[in-house]
């Protein structure tokens, strides 16, 4: 790694966007007259500092990213934005540790949502809009990274979405720079819209901000203990159901919609498969609510619907424990956490396209089996998988159980019991927030924990949130050698 | 499918053969002056009348199995075996319902040794080597399977373990029936050592000959409700661990032995692999139960090493309750289940040589990551995996995935809670035995169950023993439309 000017100098760029960032919960604070705005002030103080010397000291290099600094950066800029954003909430005066706080503050740039923090009703607001924003900025951070490298570095199969490749409309934006002005501009929109909606149902227009910010990004802070069961109101929960499966589609297609073709949001096969996953999902449950605990049937799909999708999505909202609702929503619950939302939205986990392209190997090498002269050929969206796409999506699958395995033994190794180490290991993984059982589930806390199972968990949320192997890589010493 | 001819034909002999089988227990019973000879002697009978019947009407097919017939042929056996197995069982007077006979004969025949009753100990001795015969054949049935049919069907990567491609040592021995007759002469060879060891350490000649049959099985089926816990020998403990691992190892390595050859054994790289495995992990749980539960060090690893390799190898015999060994052991044991043994033993799961394959893939995944240009290829004991073979291999691990989570959920809509449907639903696709927590635990018995819960495990348990296309296979439409 002879260079590692161009890495530092945009890590630079990233450390004080995110002291500029901490300005804003410092004036939140200064005017709630809340002690913690020096807290920001002196985070925001050291980010610009930090930041700004990286940039002014790797001034100069090429501005052309090798494959290996495009990893580095990718790892490096998530780990430093954690470690710096933790900052204002060790100084805050909330008592945190800055294993909570990195904890934190990693589970928000990863937009993952568990959280260690409780009393937030009364919490200072700037806190609660640094939470926010954490997710927010990890919720843009993931599309970009999603659009614009990931392809790049072949990770996980996410070749197949290579801009280049794409339909012949897209092809009029041809510079990545400007996608992602544009689909920043997008998340902006919709993140807008998504503040009036809640503001319009009843939430103060803070709470609306939020909120709104930790939806879009399918984060899952709240500002509030109880998550969205707070504010008990219907309305509220099918606007964020909405939202949370808008953060959870591919924003390139929302190019598309501006364009007078919303159809392609329709056509493409993830999108579609995605809807008949959290359909078929969310009708279960509601069955089992209305038939087995004899829910009313509205009641049963209100709550079916927002807990599902809050949890396939990668969100981590609740509006009631569905550790309560008795032997198949929890089993269901642990294994939804594995399906995640459309490559390049702000989702996690495992990702429609990859099962799509999984069962459309079995599918093949079913019909092989019994016709072994005959060619069978797997295809994603018409067209034929590319070798090199199917062999990263499957060993994506693979390292991806393997990490889990592995995360769950370490965390039942400091001692937490099977149901707590597995979902734990589920739920960091694959970003979504709340585990299940009474410590880490839906109306518990990740607070108790070991501090060791901490820095675990914040491991595999970074594990999850960059695609297993943009960070596994970084940990072979060959990597480093050359 | 034109002419099941050829297939009725086999399993007519198959029939015959378990018919005869039955002899040993009505004649054991007989002698005991239990009444259960009588269920023997009778399902005996309709055996070798439906098995006959089906040998005459079907004589004069062809004798080579088209590919589809030996799909067709390898399912059913295992079915129809199960099913008349199941017959004695339930005609026994101990109460068993044809659900609960016919889950307790799939669980023999597929080595699982998942039990439904209790009270073995007062059981007639007739009843006790019936589960333990369904055991032995089921496991020599299964080696001859991985060894002529898996791979010319190329099954789950079992194409690798084509005998042609071997070394040339082994083309001295051409033809698969004559494979098939010096593995089994290995087998009931080992079985009698074991007998003779067994009986040595105290066990009675009956208790020998029965355990040792369900040892090379690693089959778990036990004479007694406490299983091996009840002799409570160390020298017993440890003959039965040698002999779990002995049946978990390639078979066809015993020839190599016999030739001495026994480097052969060593220089294989599953069986490396296994034994790498194996002991860090029985290390593993030994060292949690010295240092973490001040178990003394030999009673440590002489526990550990008991129920580790039981677990491992899919053989399901307990001498402790591992459930309350505290949190490592639990969630370990867990993940234990989906390993397995070698490719072409009597032991079950994902087994070793497809984690050698997947990491191997998964480390030329790694290092193409950031060097795109080169070309790195995966090997398999020193030779490139064919894409075939990988492609095989990877879609299995996806497929054993997707049917253990379908099982699970399955398992969980049927009341069952998290740890009971996540580990019953483990323990049957990978054959094991017990699962973990206080209904199907290591000291629970699968009794208690809905009968919609027993068939479901059944299922799954044919699934996990057949490797899971054999009989998905048969579930296409195409497949019998063509």
């Amino acid at each position: 790694m002879s260079d590692l000017r161009p890495v530092l100098f945009v890590v630079g760029i990233l450390l004080v966007t995110l002291g500029a960032a901490m300005l804003l919960p410092a004036l939140v604070d200064a005017v709630a007259g809340e002690d913690a705005w020096r807290a920001f002030l002196a985070s925001a103080a050291l980010c610009l500092f930090v930041g700004g010397g990286l940039v002014l000291t790797n001034r100069g290099g090429r501005s052309e990213l090798s494959t290996r600094q495009a990893f580095l950066l990718t790892t490096l800029s998530w780990v430093v934005i954690a470690a710096f954003g933790a900052l204002p909430l060790t100084f805050s005066g909330l008592g945190l540790s800055y294993t909570d706080a990195f904890f934190e503050a990693m589970s928000g740039i990863t937009t993952t949502g568990a959280t260690v923090i409780s009393g937030l009703d009364t919490a200072p607001p700037g806190l609660l809009l640094w939470r926010a924003l954490l997710q927010w900025l990890g919720g843009i951070g993931i599309i970009v990274i999603a659009l614009a490298i990931l392809p790049m570095l072949q990770v996980g199969g996410m070749q197949l979405f290579r801009l280049e490749s794409s339909e012949a409309s897209e092809k009029a934006l041809p510079r990545i720079a400007q996608v992602a002005v544009v689909v920043g501009l997008i998340y902006l929109g919709l993140s807008a819209i998504c503040v009036l909606a809640l503001w319009a149902a009843g939430m103060t227009a803070f709470e609306a901000i939020a909120h709104a910010m930790t939806t879009i990004a399918t984060g899952g802070f709240s500002t509030s203990d109880q998550s969205i069961a707070h504010f008990d109101s219907a309305a509220i929960d099918w606007i964020v159901t909405v939202f949370m499966i808008v953060g959870s589609l591919p924003f390139i297609l929302y190019f598309a919609v501006l364009r007078q073709r919303a159809a392609d949001l329709v056509r493409d096969s993830q999108v579609r498969w995605f809807f008949i996953i959290v359909a078929g999902s969310v009708a279960g449950v509601a069955l089992w609510l209305w038939l087995g605990r004899a829910t009313p049937p509205f009641e049963a799909i209100r709550y079916a619907a927002f807990n599902v999708v809050s949890i396939i999505t990668g969100t981590g909202y609740a509006t009631a424990d569905y550790g309560m609702w008795g032997a198949l929503p929890v089993t269901a619950f642990f294994f939804f956490m594995f399906i995640g939302g459309c490559a390049g939205s702000t989702s996690c986990g495992i990702k429609i396209f990859r099962y799509q392209i999984l069962f459309a190997f079995a599918g093949t090498q079913l019909r092989r089996l019994w016709q072994p002269h005959r060619i069978f050929v797997a295809r994603y969206g018409g067209k034929p998988i590319p070798d090199s796409a199917a062999d990263a999506v499957m060993t994506f699958f693979f390292a991806f159980g393997l990490v889990f395995a592995i995360l769950a033994a370490g965390l039942s190794l400091m001692g937490l019991d099977f149901m707590t180490a597995v979902s734990g290991a589920a739920t960091a993984i694959a970003n979504v927030g709340p585990g299940l059982g009474e410590v880490i589930g839906p109306s518990g806390n990740f607070a108790s924990l070991p501090d060791a199972a901490k820095w675990l968990l914040a491991a595999g949320m970074l594990l999850g949130r960059l695609e297993i192997f943009t960070v596994l890589v970084l940990l072979t010493p060959a990597f480093w050698r050359a």
